[in-house]
């Protein structure tokens, strides 16, 4: 709860990164109340405190820099991304332009919307975390779903998910060789161009069998309500 | 989708505020992707042009000004909010501090999470919007919920929710003379106090109908995962 962000003033000049990093203090309003005027990539008047970061926010980075090299950039549907060379995953905000940056993508890890207690079990049985040393390629997968989707209910969205698409049984098929995780775009202050990003990690030898679990999915009735999808591979570079 | 908000600069030397305007574009990449480095409330190197606000967004700020006056703040579980006089209702983003606000919540409007088709058809034949002339009462009611409720799966939080707690049928009651707006805060990109904040407003003779409503959910199972909220009780006053 006392997790509090601390901002650095990104150097304009050179187009400097400001990642946000977090400090724990011993308690403190600011941690519990949203500060007035003091939001995320301002400058404070007074010395740098920021507004408190949402420990569950990844940003994605693509440009020149970071550890992952984009081997692919397939558009699924709707519009392409900017091309770009590198992938960086930040743990936390990105404020200031990094250098070379084509864009940006952020989302939160959230609570599941779908799954069942079963399905869940099922699921923490056998899946893994992001970041195994032999996984070497990733794919990161973002998704806006369309306007017909989100006015349905959460029944008819869970009919849809898994009764007709089995969602969760597909995936169960494919771990613990992949690992994923998933973020949410939709209800961040910003307007975001996805809804979803979902990051999956794998070993080369799980290549073929990731492209089966991929195109599994997209065969699927959930799939008619994606209007945008952008299929980034990605291979370790360091 | 193109719409787009521009930025003004916030009046430092006075406290100013700076309201984001949305403006509709003709298109354009601004509002498909994510801006690098031209963060909300960031001084941008180049004319003002922000990041695209999600359309969503509400702003509640509590102080001096605004057409709600603060009748009372009840802590019903959890820390308190600092004392305000007033609260205004801001549709959008708020960057730098207003004059004399003591605090800031804000929330985004999202799809229904728990509802059925048949609850939701029932709701819509009987709900009504908020702002009618002779609701000239109101509630802002911020609530969070605990890690144990988030760390439930969607069939057990909607077995509390409804089967057990009736959050649906007990509203339904209270529908048309109470009109309500839910705002989500837990998946914004910083670390909200609350999860949820809820909008009530209604006519002065329903005032001892919505005691009654918020009593008869206080009483559920539902609320033993609410470990924080404050009710804050409004008249307008313009």
């Amino acid at each position: 709860m006392a997790d509090e962000t601390v901002h650095r003033e990104p150097d304009r000049r050179e187009g400097g990164t400001d990642v946000s990093r977090r400090r724990f203090l011993a308690g403190g309003v600011a941690g519990s109340i949203a500060p007035a005027g003091v939001g995320r990539g301002s400058p404070p008047p007074t010395p740098c405190r920021g507004a408190p970061m949402n420990p569950r926010l990844f940003t994605f980075v693509a440009g020149t820099a970071g550890p992952w090299a984009v081997e692919r950039m397939d558009v699924v549907a709707g519009e392409a991304l900017p091309a770009a060379k590198r992938l960086d995953i930040v743990e936390g905000a990105v404020t200031g332009r990094p250098a070379g940056a084509a864009w940006l993508l952020r989302g939160v890890t959230s609570n599941e919307r779908y799954v069942t207690r079963a399905e869940k079990d099922r699921l923490a049985a056998k899946q893994v975390a992001l970041g195994r040393p032999a996984a070497t390629r990733a794919a990161l997968i973002p998704i806006r779903k369309s306007a017909k989707w989100w006015a349905l209910t959460q029944d008819e969205r869970r009919a849809v998910f898994e009764e007709t698409s089995r969602h969760v049984r597909t995936g169960l098929k494919y771990l613990p060789a992949v690992a994923r995780r998933l973020h949410h775009c939709r209800d961040l202050a910003e307007a975001e161009p996805f809804d979803f990003l979902t990051l999956f990690d794998y070993a080369p030898t799980d290549g073929a069998a990731f492209d089966d679990l991929v195109a599994a999915l997209r065969a699927t009735a959930e799939w008619k309500f994606v209007e945008r999808e952008v299929d980034i591979r990605l291979a370790r570079a360091d």
